[in-house]
């Protein structure tokens, strides 16, 4: 049986589970890879620390220097995160030769071209599936699997965290900060939960997918970004009545090779599959021009399912062909240039909650603003007057397709009036067609 | 730009899929493999028939020896189906080692272990991701996704035709003639619909999936096979009462390196990913001791949708490296030997639909022979007398987990009773723990 060494640079949740899968599953791996995997060192920053899992201490190091210089070392693979000092060490490792397997989405999301045209000079090969949705093999699955398509759109449930967090205020009828903190409680959350609520982290993960998908490069600011944060109650249990639920959707869509790309909550058809991811489960949708609508879901995250997919990279290189000379790099991205569209450019239907005036009138009054604007309304909600607000009642709207652009003036408008007290929330909905 | 010739084998539903996605996204395929694709032959029958789709005259022939003495044809693709001759025409390719890609489920699970050998023998790559689920990348996703896992049970949805009638009867409340008519006229199901709805399609496919996830030689006989004609409107009903719903899975589940192999009509619980795969969507559903859960859905069947996975296979092969001296192509069959569980081995819950005669002491009679068999029962349901039949009710039972000997051996005395006049059905349940 051949034999190769590969290195970690970080020992943290990922790292952990790679290094008890590469023991677990050692026969597996074997038989599948043709080699026998052995960890030679782990990059920590403290050989103190307790790892929740038994590592040799002679592997653990603090010195880049030690995996750097040692040439018998083929492959690097990077869990610490962060942006530095992962990215000088991931292109210290290229400039060395060896292979790359990295989960840093931070990373490939914002400097991800200087890797890439790193690897590409170097004939060294990059991996990165567990860098997007854990153990779901969707870089792959695009990478490989849907080469013969024109990928026309692409929705994705890519945060378990704000998933769990809808999943738990939709069933158990949590407000958002209870779900948050039983979400923490779980582990789901973190201390600062601003990266998953936000949407940032499916920001980032956006931007990777899309990069990918199109065969271009796109920059996580051209991404619209928008968190589930002002999500309440009243507003699952509206769309219930629309037979629809909310759903925190990164979403991508080609129109004739112009791109959008956004990431807000998404009031999405109760039976379409993406309904139906529930917890902390993510899954990524795509129609292809040929394949028509395929769905890939599973575990976005946790120790092994990432660890999971890290090592379906390793093993993917050691197919290919650890002779570096051989490896036949297809430069994956920047094949094509993509205009994009600006928010305001977007079409879409819209959920409008407000709160306003409960006087004969008002109503008219609000939707002749919409009206002037060319924004048609598909229903309008307006039930008896609020209990504890004796002069003010809830006024749900949902608008035809609209730009996002007559949304916003129409909104600008609608403040204006007297009649208006608060704008509760604003929520796209998709219909998938 | 590099340029590869290829030949197709056959020219119906596939073959035109694959041409017209050849055609239509020729620069995405191009820009992707770094080779333009050019077909230079298509055998067919007859040269005369009409397509449905325009494809030069010239390049159509009769004669297989076109194809096989040219030596600047490198990939042959077999989408012409059955067992010869497309058999032996892959088989002449590989020896003047061309790389095959095939779609022939049918072959492959009754002799594709001869295949495999020979491509391992003369170096050259033998693809099949369009043999299973159509565009759904599953024999990609378990090859190279799930390497590091050891696969523990699989579930399929793998026929679209029977999923479609299964929907139609749920939806619609139609009788199973009724939904396979429908399905015949939708184009789903063939005028003999036997191999759909016997569960000859997903037998064939669940021994493709079992031999390549477990790394074992599945024989297609050592599948235990039922289809879904004995399914009616009324043990739908139950399953709803159950909260359940009936779809024909394919299942492969690994005890201790012990398999069993199944393909029958299943209840499984309403909210689980698989009850939502509706119409002709396929499924497979995949627990990894790493990845955890995981799904992939899509499109099974038609011209685009396997094309799409047909040229995934190509481009794959056109990535790997066209000198094929330099593949390594590594064996992934076989690595493993497996034991097989009996059918009578198996361990489910049942429910059992039984026409009975209306008398006190019935119940206690029928019950008292499932407990002499140590089969216990999770719930009884007896309404009152049917109206139409007056002296017989319909008394349905739901098991606790129990072999299936046991079963056979409590349905075989329960059917000596006088009380007993039919076993209506008998049907498995699966809770995905």
């Amino acid at each position: 049986m051949k034999k190769v060494k590969i290195a970690l640079l970080g020992l943290g949740n990922v790292g952990r589970g790679v290094w008890m899968i590469l023991n677990s599953n050692k026969e597996e791996i074997m038989k599948r890879s043709g080699y026998e995997v052995e960890v030679s060192k782990i990059l920590v920053r403290d050989l103190k620390k307790e790892r929740g899992v038994e590592v040799p201490s002679e592997l653990l190091t603090t010195d880049f220097n030690d995996i750097i210089n040692d040439d018998s070392i083929k492959i690097v693979v990077e869990v610490m995160g962060g942006i530095e000092p992962a990215r000088e060490y991931m292109l210290e490792s290229m400039n060395k030769r060896k292979h790359i397997v990295t989960a840093n989405k931070m990373l490939l999301a914002t400097g991800g071209d200087e890797l890439f045209q790193k690897a590409d000079s170097q004939g060294v090969m990059f991996n990165y599936e567990a860098s997007v949705a854990g153990g779901i093999p969707i870089i792959n699955g695009i990478n490989e699997s849907l080469t013969a398509n024109k990928i026309e759109k692409l929705y994705g449930i890519v945060n378990g965290t704000t998933n769990y967090i809808l999943t738990k205020m939709e069933f158990e009828n949590l407000s958002f900060n209870e779900a948050l903190k039983q979400a923490q409680e779980m582990g789901y959350a973190e201390t600062d939960p601003t990266s998953d609520i936000e949407g940032f982290d499916a920001q980032y993960k956006l931007a990777i997918l899309s990069s990918l998908a199109f065969g271009t490069k796109i920059k996580v600011e051209n991404v619209y970004r928008e968190g589930i944060s002002k999500i309440e109650s009243i507003d699952i249990q509206y769309a219930r009545e629309f037979k629809k639920v909310i759903k925190l959707l990164a979403i991508v869509k080609d129109n004739a090779g112009k791109l959008e790309l956004r990431v807000h909550p998404t009031m999405i058809p109760e039976n379409h599959p993406l309904a139906n991811v529930y917890d902390s489960f993510n899954a990524v949708f795509i129609k292809g021009n040929a394949v028509g609508d395929l769905m890939f879901y599973g575990r976005g995250a946790g120790d092994l399912p990432t660890g999971s997919a890290v090592i379906s990279d390793i093993v993917s290189i050691l197919r290919s062909n650890i002779d570096i000379d051989n490896i036949n790099t297809v430069v994956k991205n920047n094949l094509w240039d993509k205009e994009l569209y600006n928010i305001e450019e977007v079409i879409s239907k819209y959920y409008i909650r407000l709160t306003v005036e409960d006087r004969p009138g008002v109503l008219g009054e609000i939707t002749s603003v919409f009206g002037s604007m060319n924004v048609g309304l598909l229903s309008v909600i307006q039930r008896g007057r609020d209990i504890e607000n004796e002069n003010k009642v809830t006024l749900v709207l949902v608008t035809h397709y609209t730009k996002e652009g007559n949304i916003l003036n129409s909104i600008d408008s609608v403040c204006k009036l007297n009649s208006v007290y608060k704008i509760n929330n604003i929520i796209r909905m998709e219909e998938f067609n």
